[in-house]
């Protein structure tokens, strides 16, 4: 019993070409405790660049292979070389999650064989993919596999960010780049625990999109007054933790403000440190690599860090991860419903129009891949 | 019985002028459990800034007034003005701490009439200062007034930083700006401590300084090699966090690159989100008030945040406290003395070319205020 089948890799080289392409990967018989999915759906996430393209240049990007085996080829700068240097030379699969059926099982795993299952596993973009049959969770027959293929990044996260606020005393959130996929599930658990979310976004039709989903506070940073109304926006919700996968530039630091202004202390008293409330913000992604800068201007009771999802998953062990994915899975079809605007398949994740719109990263726009798919 | 002398202000007008100078005080008989101290000594602290002159820009200094009243002036520039809006039109006080003699108690203080002792209570650049008794630290005979003025601020934010690293689950530090009077401070409780530390400097006479009272590692940030050097030291140390009172430029971000270099994992794995072992660093200052800019290459296990004495303070508690407290007096003429290289009256404090050099806060130099000296 064998299972061949197409992998997604990326691999970087010593002079820094890295290349995106297709390898044939071959499954011998499960060992003990193990399965072999068919994978059918695994989403393009934000948080597989990280492994797809690393830091490389994207204007560098040029297509060459067959329609069959296409490949990408892309420079990595000198100078951010060095952060990846111990990728060099390995052949990476990708992907962070998905679902499919179960093909075949190792002794003790037997039952899952024709289940179909998700898993947040790593190396998602392949055909067939063996692992740990615990590392895999049961869809119900009412979840389509291409929603429980989804169920644990953006779900997970969503719900990382309001146990985070919770376990650090807040009780409401900023959140920037808010209209994405990940930010337009925040405002519908937010809204369903009713906790007040103020969202940032860069772009009027941005702003119409959460709108449109119930968000009630939605502020513009293209708008002149956004300072001032962010600033109210805050003291009207509370709100002194935000969360922000955009990293780079002033934003981080006009949050903080805003936060700062809101809570000097009610009774007019000039605080000459600052307020002590403490105003946190976390960095969860790098939409803009550019460097984050901030003007101090808030005191000494902030703090700026980064957030992982798998850091916040390793703090809030098992037990209690094993709740939260319970609650995802109860709102599959509400909550942490995920969307897809485009299906593909693993070719053509490597067709350069499809890569470069993922890699833009569209608001509202979410990508799957069909492993199973023919080219 | 009154108690009339003079106090150092500091007054910021509607237009941005901010004017410091000095103002005469009246006390009559203090109320119960208050004492009047006569203050002889008081240390002028990088801290102080903050009243002394806000956001003023220094460029724009100017003297004015007479031999015994005198007064300078400087501009708030208008961006600025905002946040420091609550105190305009208010004569501040200033002097973070100081020391002198007990001349007058209410009900129930009676017993420190006569006694010297020290406070850290604010307002202390003045000639007579009414605070309760409870604020007031008795200085045992053998500590010299002018030692025990400067008992506070330093001393413990020094014993802070050391308290902060064990609470945080840290045991070894990253210092910068570490030649100065604090910093040397600093070498000398970690050496009593047993705990490594990295210091930072950017001249070679401070590096000399340090080497010279024991400091084992220090990093000179002008040299070629500093980053090569800083990542050595941060792994042979395993220090993982830092304190930084320059706040502006980008050493912060060299620092927790140089941290995250020295914890990637130790069997040559790639870990494509960077390094899980937390890394944090703490601005407690502002020598560079531009912005402090972060190229974001250090993972996501990062955090950045301010430090302020107080809130530690508020966070650790009174018993604690009293014992850090406790520390400093019992090694006040070793791990903690204060060495002052000039002492000046309050009106001295006023003279361009002493107010100069203590806003250049040229390392190794301390200014100790004597308000009872004659002009």
């Amino acid at each position: 019993m064998t299972f061949e089948g197409l992998e997604l890799r990326s691999h970087i080289g010593a002079d820094g070409t890295l290349r995106i392409g297709l390898v044939t990967v071959r499954h011998g018989a499960p060992g003990p405790g193990d399965v072999i999915i068919r994978v059918e759906a695994a989403p393009l996430n934000p948080t597989d660049h990280y492994l797809l393209t690393g830091p490389a240049d994207q204007a560098t990007m040029t297509a060459s292979g067959t329609r069959e085996r296409p490949e990408l080829t892309m420079t990595i700068p000198a100078a951010a070389l060095p952060f990846v240097s111990r990728r060099v030379g390995i052949s990476m699969p990708v992907g962070a999650e998905g679902a499919g059926t179960v093909v075949a099982a190792g002794a003790g795993a037997e039952a899952l064989v024709g289940r179909r299952v998700a898993a947040m596993a790593g190396g998602m973009f392949t055909q067939y993919r063996q692992l740990a049959a615990r590392r895999c969770v049961v869809l119900p027959d009412s979840v389509p596999t291409a929603r429980g293929a989804a169920m644990f990044v953006n779900p997970l996260t969503v719900l990382g960010f309001i146990e985070t606020m919770r376990d650090e005393g807040h009780s409401a959130l900023v959140h920037a780049a808010a209209a994405s996929n990940l930010g337009q599930m925040l405002v519908k658990a937010c809204l369903a625990d009713g906790i007040p979310l103020v969202n940032i976004v860069r772009r009027p039709e941005q702003a119409a999109i959460l709108h449109g989903i119930g968000a009630k506070l939605v502020m513009d940073s293209s708008r002149p007054d956004f300072e001032h109304e962010l600033g109210r926006a805050v003291a009207e919700t509370g709100a002194r933790l935000a969360f922000d996968p955009i990293g780079g530039g002033r934003l981080a630091g006009q949050i903080l403000a805003a936060m700062e202004t809101a809570s000097a202390s009610p009774d007019g008293a000039y605080e000459h440190y600052g307020s002590a409330v403490p105003k946190g913000l976390y960095i969860y992604g790098g939409l803009d690599r550019g460097p984050t800068i901030l003007e101090l201007r808030f005191g000494f009771a902030w703090r700026v860090g980064g957030w992982l999802l798998f850091h916040f998953m390793a703090r809030a062990g098992a037990e209690r991860m094993a709740g939260l994915q319970a609650r995802v899975l109860s709102e599959i079809d509400t909550t942490f419903a995920s969307r897809f605007t485009r299906t593909v398949s693993l070719a053509q994740v490597l067709d350069p129009e499809v890569f470069g719109a993922f890699q833009a990263k569209s608001t509202g726009e979410k990508y799957l891949v069909s492993p199973s798919a023919d080219v």
